[in-house]
């Protein structure tokens, strides 16, 4: 990995004492003036602190007198619930809903507060492009062939590489690469279930997975979720019997954002491992952490091949490549079974580019910068929604991502609201998407991978202004 | 369409007269210059005539003589039998097999008559290469990102323009693109089957469609085919009663290569309508006719919406770029469902590539180029087998496509003589891998979509040594 910046470094750590409130709201920073002393650095650099935590709104400037911890930082609105699926709620998957947010995707004219993936101006497109053509010339047959199942070399090799947070555990042999992380997720689903079968998901839960889900024939057993440490582990042990696979949001659930702990998550792969239930843990979010490092995957407690852990790029570098991959465990002769018979192989071009873009730096150095924006634009947004949503709004802390999850009055409805919202092309993703009952209808989730610019600002204090003016 | 040139128009005139034994062996044909006046055509126009009919071996010149109708066109060998699906025999797909098979494929040491796909030198790869880059600008966001679910609208728009043979049936709206043909097929499988259902294929049948339908727990009915006019109907009215859906290559179906007669696609499409079952069509290779026209699919006999019409460009253009499409009829909203839970989207790159090839004429001209090279290939490997091989061999008469499909004698295990094949280098695909039966072990497959050379043609000799070695 190559070395942070400077004055970021200097801000993180000044960043953990604000949030560790040993600075607490209205304390004076040290001056820069100390800074450039304490830490040894230029005039500029010192200067370049300040400004990076107070693009984080965590800091203040107060003319003629300095830095201090900025007010706004307190949280005024308190944490969404843990969520208690309400199973005698009448099941229902909502499709119809979920075809009208997907539909309205292609319509750049609406603010997508919806987005389930990153705003363009986030994406390396112009260094992508030099890669498809670096690819086209280093291909055999410039990627006219069709590749093994399991996909390309190279790409398995990197990512294993580059997978520096599963501790030198994976080599290219235990990867299999996949049309997107979704596909990734249907193969393992495969591998593991027959329709009748019953899987445990968090709850809220990414309605991709529950439609997919649902297709495919099985149940769903909605588990009871924290919004920062993830999925309930007492209440799986509880519905452990009903349940012949895991499908697991560890890092940065979607919507919530929660972020399973480690000790969590080795409790999980034990409990999961004595039991020989599969865990399909999709970690597509994972390398957007606001943290100090990326967190681990359950991957790492696997010894005994059960977890299957899906990740790709469609979440940081281009969704449109539909690149994704699975380390499968011990399904993986299944998985490379089930990717021939149904596609034969992938697209090699795309995989190259992307083995590429991992193999020379360029991602880590993509990463580092789109983190920081995220975790900016992160707080932008839970600055404005607590300025100009009603005050008994509940929202999410993120530690990574880029999604919030709020939850509003119990009088909502998000479904209807929907429809008020896009008629002045504002788009979210209504909470009943993420469920199966009849619930989170006062709940919605927002994307901040969005270019933070004076529209999205106005275009979500009016999304503010709407949901006051509709109950 | 473009105009076909002037030199191939004569030929194929005396081609006819030649098939139609008009002019019958030995028969010297007209002199170059009553060439030249019959068709009021030059020189080199006269000569081009004679030179396209002997690289079809379908005409020899003896010195200081003329041309003369060739010895070698006669037909030594039989076609191969109807076949007769045993179902008595142990039923068992041949998955180990075809594994094996497959993993062969990267190696290019191997002179490989197992390939399914068009070796690399007969794509246009450099002109494929700057549709990329032209692609890449012109696409928005250069394709990073994720379009609607029926695929890119532009490749939509100009397969349903460029499908004449579907007479203005089909609008861009009526299709949907698929990672490849075979993923076309899986969706359309997945619309109209659920596990324990079964459905009707030709026998010998196409390895991947059988392994395809086994993977999802379907039982599959192998019927009687002609190896000139496909799958017997009579069999299939027999069976009626026990199938859920019907999956077919029409035109020249894989391996036999043969092709269903109008009047019998016709009967087909009305036999379906009646009793409601869905014909999955693959046209994979329909394209690829040495007659002089492309043969109609069944789908435009199609009134009730029951005929799934699949095609690609896997066999034709770019076997890596995994473009395919399907025009599924009533089933389309079910497609489209499938396709966005289990991979959301499509790269739009290599769509954009391929609407661009076709909207010019690039593939139309392409087409012309790579039909009149597997016709020829087909008429040196036939002349080839005929005179090298054992005398009881049976070979097909393929109308397009690039398959032969060789029926050796009863003794011959060609899974056998696979492995002493191997050893010297040479692949071909084993009878056995195209049915769940115990049967068609004494056959194989051979594609003759190779780039044909002195080396080709001393191994295509040399296999024939092996099988006379080896019984």
């Amino acid at each position: 990995m190559a070395r942070e910046i400077l004055y970021q470094k200097i801000a993180k750590i000044i960043e953990e004492q604000i949030l560790s409130e040993t600075l607490r709201i209205g304390d004076k920073l040290p001056s820069i003036r100390s800074i450039q002393k304490n830490y040894n650095v230029g005039l500029n650099t010192a200067k370049q602190v300040f400004l990076e935590l107070e693009s984080k709104s965590l800091v203040e400037s107060r003319p003629r007198s300095g830095y201090y911890v900025s007010r706004t930082f307190q949280r005024k609105m308190a944490l969404p619930s843990v969520s208690e699926p309400r199973l005698a709620k009448k099941e229902n998957t909502p499709e119809e809903l979920t075809r009208k947010v997907f539909d309205s995707l292609q319509d750049k004219d609406i603010t997508r507060f919806s987005l389930g993936i990153p705003d363009q101006n986030l994406l390396p497109v112009a260094k992508l492009n030099k890669g498809i053509v670096r690819a086209m010339r280093s291909l055999p047959e410039s990627g006219t062939e069709i590749e093994p199942a399991q996909g390309s070399i190279n790409l398995r090799r990197n990512i294993a590489k580059w997978s520096l947070v599963l501790e030198g555990k994976l080599t290219e042999d235990d990867i299999v690469t996949t049309h997107g992380t979704m596909s990734a997720v249907y193969y393992c689903l495969l591998a593991v279930t027959k329709p009748g079968d019953t899987i445990a998901t968090e709850s809220p839960m990414y309605f991709g997975i529950l439609q997919l889900a649902k297709s495919m024939g099985l149940n769903v057993i909605e588990l009871p979720t924290h919004p920062v440490t993830g999925v309930d582990l007492d209440a799986l042990k509880n519905n452990i019997h009903k349940i012949n696979a895991c499908c697991f949001v560890t890092n940065f659930s979607n919507p919530l954002g929660s972020l399973m702990p480690d000790e969590n998550k080795k409790l999980l792969v034990e409990m999961l491992t004595y039991h020989n239930i599969p865990l399909i843990e999709d970690d597509l979010l994972g390398n957007l952490f606001f943290g100090n490092s990326r967190p681990k995957p359950c991957k790492v407690y696997d010894e005994a091949g059960i977890v299957m852990w899906c990740g790709g790029v469609s979440k940081t570098l281009s969704p449109g490549y539909r690149v994704g991959w699975v380390a499968p465990g011990k399904f993986k002769e299944k998985i490379i079974w089930q990717k021939l018979v149904q596609t034969v192989s992938m697209p090699s071009l795309f995989q190259e580019v992307i083995a590429d873009f991992m193999e020379f730096g360029r991602y880590d150095h993509h990463l580092r910068g789109l983190r920081h924006t995220l975790h900016t634009n992160c707080l932008k947004f839970q600055r404005t929604i607590e300025d100009y949503f009603p005050e008994n709004t509940r929202i999410s802390q993120p530690q990574g991502g880029f999604f919030l999850w709020l939850e509003l009055d119990e009088k909502i409805d998000t479904s209807e609201l929907y429809d008020i919202a896009m008629a002045q092309k504002i788009s979210f993703a209504p909470g009943r998407l993420f469920t199966q009952h009849n619930q989170f209808n006062n709940c919605m989730r927002l994307s901040f991978a969005l270019n933070w610019n004076e529209k999205v600002e106005s275009d979500l204090i009016q999304l503010g202004n709407i949901i006051k003016q509709n109950f």
